[in-house]
């Protein structure tokens, strides 16, 4: 079982997951995994835990002739069963890991990833996510939803099979509680959205957007920690804390543009690894007009290390205008 | 010239710093560099920028017969020269990158790192830290100082040559200033230092300590982000905001705790890279009781995927008791 444990001198949650020793994280095995047997791939469904939810052409549970498919994570960070058993030993908090640990396969095919698939298969891709993100509020033990996706081996890509990955919460993690704070603070001193603002601002000098339509802006955001770091938010007009809450015309919109910004990333000549990580507000607070959801990209080309571990000060060498700049200009 | 920018959603600041595009961050680099020339080593002093100090035996300045020295960085995050300028984008802050960027060469030795040199030569790598960030405190502009190190390309080393980092800022990084925080919380609400009280309860109950003396204790954290992570504190009845107040016996002691605590990573059978990163109070404040400075040592085995960077929660699957014990009955 592992336990959530938070550091007093920073209030950060950590996951002691033991299990997680069992999972491969050499790099000589990451190369064994790739060029040999694949677990998320069609006909080795046993290899797996059994499927949560997919969608399927064809076949029965747990076989071929599926589009789609959810499984729980073989090493989970947090286990489903069980309860959050709080407490406090001496100066810390700690609790039991609770929580969920889903990994979303995102199609059949090995080989195809995010912005390569069809522009259908990406709808299936968000639309299913968004489904097991509100099922996944159901469980009133859970604060917090968190979908991330880790693209090529520097961004910690163990499987080379393209899958999105969701982990629900019994807290409301450090970063995104950062940034509700950051925005309830905005909302408490102006009684505007901090991210609408933003919206507003990016529109008005348009160097560092990328992309923007009726319902979407794509931007490298101004004080980017990576190069070609992007974010995409909902448009002013489509205003809204919950990702699970996006209606049908919005969800093609940003299926284009998601497909459209990575595309533009993989064309640059650095072909970027990457972070994906969707941020919303919390399960079941009261957060309407204070918070605005949003996706950030973190492309991963330099390193994290004890500058930006020891003081959570990033160095991008490259000005977020110029690679908007960039982006923009690159025809996919 | 690099610039700080603040981003509203989290208030953490980035650095553009177009100057380091300039430097090697390929792994083939790194592998080139290794085997090939070294700016650090005796007789290539010209290929640095001039010496801000050295202790030598022989010879004159940015010449060979120093035993350490001191150095500008080529490539600076953060330059000396220049105001900080500061001023407001639409929603943004930001200013001119001013700061310091200097690099301590441990030693003459290309292959010699901290673990393996004298006593007398890390009492001499720590005195002369001490004494740059004194220095550098008495530059008005500068709020803050860090000194880290990272051992290993894991952990983001582009020199091999074994050498620490000093940065002065003109404002409070992130991480220091969220510990500083949760320090002032903690003392507002109980008049007492946080870390002393962390000392108390590591100390009663010993699992997490590797070494302890009447001086220093170095032990795993409850909530530790990495396998083998550690810190090292000034025991309570040396209680100090301020590394650079370290007096000359408890330096000692620390010069001899260091070495113990990094022998006994480097003969773990992981035998991990790591950064190395020394907190203590910002400059010209007045926290004196409230903070308590110390060292962590973050060793790197596990990656920094999603869900690190999305969520700021780390996944470590080595219990820190475990860890502990490890490092306590590893003989070195």
């Amino acid at each position: 079982m592992s336990e959530l444990r938070q550091d007093p001198l920073t209030r950060r949650w950590a996951v002691i997951a033991p299990e997680r020793n069992n999972q491969p994280i050499e790099n000589n095995q990451i190369e064994k995994l790739k060029s040999s047997f694949c677990p998320f791939c069609p006909g080795n469904e046993d290899e797996t835990l059994p499927e949560i939810l997919a969608v399927r052409k064809s076949g029965g549970s747990n076989s071929p002739g599926w589009e789609i498919r959810v499984i729980p994570n073989r090493f989970p960070i947090l286990r489903i069963e069980g309860d959050l058993n709080k407490e406090a030993e001496g100066p810390y908090s700690k609790m039991d890991g609770i929580g969920a640990h889903e990994i979303i396969i995102e199609s059949p095919d090995h080989s195809q990833d995010l912005h390569q698939l069809s522009f259908d298969q990406v709808r299936l891709i968000l639309s299913v996510s968004k489904e097991r993100m509100i099922d996944l509020g159901r469980d009133k033990r859970f604060r917090y939803v968190l979908l991330f996706k880790n693209f090529g081996t520097a961004a910690g890509t163990l499987l080379e099979h393209p899958h999105i990955q969701l982990n629900a919460f019994p807290i409301i993690p450090f970063e995104p509680e950062l940034e509700l704070q950051c925005c309830r603070d905005h909302f408490e001193h102006h009684k505007r959205c901090l991210l609408c603002d933003i919206i507003r601002y990016e529109s008005l000098v348009a160097s560092r957007i990328i992309v923007a339509d009726q319902h979407f802006i794509a931007f490298c955001p101004f004080a980017s920690r990576f190069p070609y770091e992007i974010m995409i938010m909902p448009q002013l007009s489509y205003h809204q804390a919950f990702f699970t809450e996006i209606g049908d015309l919005p969800m093609k919109a940003l299926v284009s543009v998601l497909q459209l910004v990575l595309k533009k990333l993989e064309s640059t000549p650095d072909f970027p690894h990457y972070n994906l990580v969707l941020h919303m507000a919390p399960y079941g607070g009261t957060i309407k007009l204070d918070y605005h959801w949003h996706i950030h990209i973190l492309p991963r080309l330099t390193k994290i290390a004890g500058f930006e571990l020891g003081a959570q000060f990033f160095i991008n060498p490259v000005y977020p205008e110029l690679a908007a700049k960039q982006l923009r200009e690159t025809t996919v």
